[in-house]
């Protein structure tokens, strides 16, 4: 039954573009090709439409985001137990926050060419943001078509392998906060951040937040959430106190 | 090969007992027994040996107990995802989180009697917050032996099914701290917390912290982590107010 409807889809569908977009990207025909479309169906869309224009009575990918996730979570923990026999807990821990955060999915999904195929679904400008939820969502949709071991290939080959420098992050420390803090600690200095302004852009709070050292503001930086804003203030901060080499 | 092993394991092994009682648990013979004894030997018991006792060069189930997290988030998401076609993706990750939050594991653990198979490989006193990591350690080496689906259906009919109530958990809120905070908000009252204590018991730090409703103390709270004193301290400042009833 799969065969047939992957024959079909590839052949005939009013959709093989997509399709075939997709099979170059996945490595295999989908064969149930609405689940597929829902991965790239953005929450942003739905308002925009009646109700009944909404495709899968106004769902979007939010759903298969949150499985999406906790399968990639699964996927990398397992690959890392076992290219770390000797990794403790707190390593393991480490690594793989490293390769599903946010910002590693957004530019995995860049790199996979995701934006292209949200586009086709969606009528709003892709914000990077909306790359890293598009590789959770498609993780989903892999894992409701082909189960949990096909996607484990799948992630293992076509995202960690070609899109995650692995021997980097285990020596890569980007909690630029914690650098600075410790850093601060070791010379007896006082860090603090407080937020200079909080605004509204594209409908999304948006902070400006400084940090300051011994009451002494050094940096500031600016995202649309407030732990992000702080980690590039103190990236910023740790440049300029000549602790970090800007690259 | 496998037959084999579980044979020998159930039979003729020297801890046939371990092998026979693991078997009441599990509903299969363990192949390989050493993932399953690593399972049940926490880190406290690492320090009292000498290197060369340590099994497995000083290992315990940490490693495990990082898999069999990951694991059991994802088998718990698919449940979910499956039982609530129509939840969204807020609904199911609070669901999640209520089902694999630490206190929910320990009584799990609790209820599956793991308390005996942890003493049997533990030389100290079994403490209620040990259950927990030891169900996910057991998910773990459940997933090393026997992958993905098996697991699953362990964790499903051995674990959610029997000590799971997943309809109550739907209206249960057990968030005292938010219930307290919206229903001041609500009467335009202040909330705040403080720390009155911070002490060791059995080496642990542990707190005692005040709830204050418009600056006057209404409840305490004391446990070992700063959350969870806040939190029991909201509960009883809610009985206290009336708006919860004690049981």
């Amino acid at each position: 039954m799969k065969t047939v409807r992957r024959f079909y889809n590839y052949f005939l569908h009013p959709e093989r573009e997509f399709v075939r977009r997709l099979r170059r990207l996945l490595g295999f025909t989908p064969a149930y090709l609405n689940v597929f479309k829902l991965a790239f169906q953005h929450k942003s869309n739905n308002g925009d439409t009646a109700k009944e224009d909404k495709p899968y009575g106004g769902q979007n990918n939010e759903r298969l985001e949150f499985l999406g996730d906790a399968v990639l979570g699964t996927i990398v923990a397992e690959y890392l137990y076992k290219k770390y026999p000797l990794g403790d807990e707190g390593f393991l821990t480490k690594m793989r926050s490293k390769i599903v955060k946010r910002n590693s999915l957004n530019t995995i999904g860049d790199n996979m060419g995701l934006d292209e195929l949200l586009s086709t679904y969606n009528n709003v400008r892709i914000a990077k943001s909306m790359l890293g939820n598009a590789v959770e969502a498609l993780v989903g949709a892999i894992y409701v078509e082909r189960g949990y071991k096909k996607t484990t290939q799948f992630v293992v080959r076509q995202m960690l392998r070609n899109y995650v420098d692995i021997e980097h992050l285990e020596t890569f420390d980007d909690n630029y906060k914690s650098q600075l803090l410790e850093h601060c600690q070791k010379n007896g200095s006082k860090v603090d951040y407080s937020v200079v302004k909080r605004f509204k852009q594209d409908k999304r709070d948006r902070f400006k937040v400084a940090v300051n050292v011994d009451g002494r503001r050094v940096a500031v930086g600016e995202d649309f959430n407030k732990k992000s804003a702080e980690q590039i203030a103190s990236k910023r901060a740790l440049v300029d106190m000549g602790i970090k080499v800007s690259r």
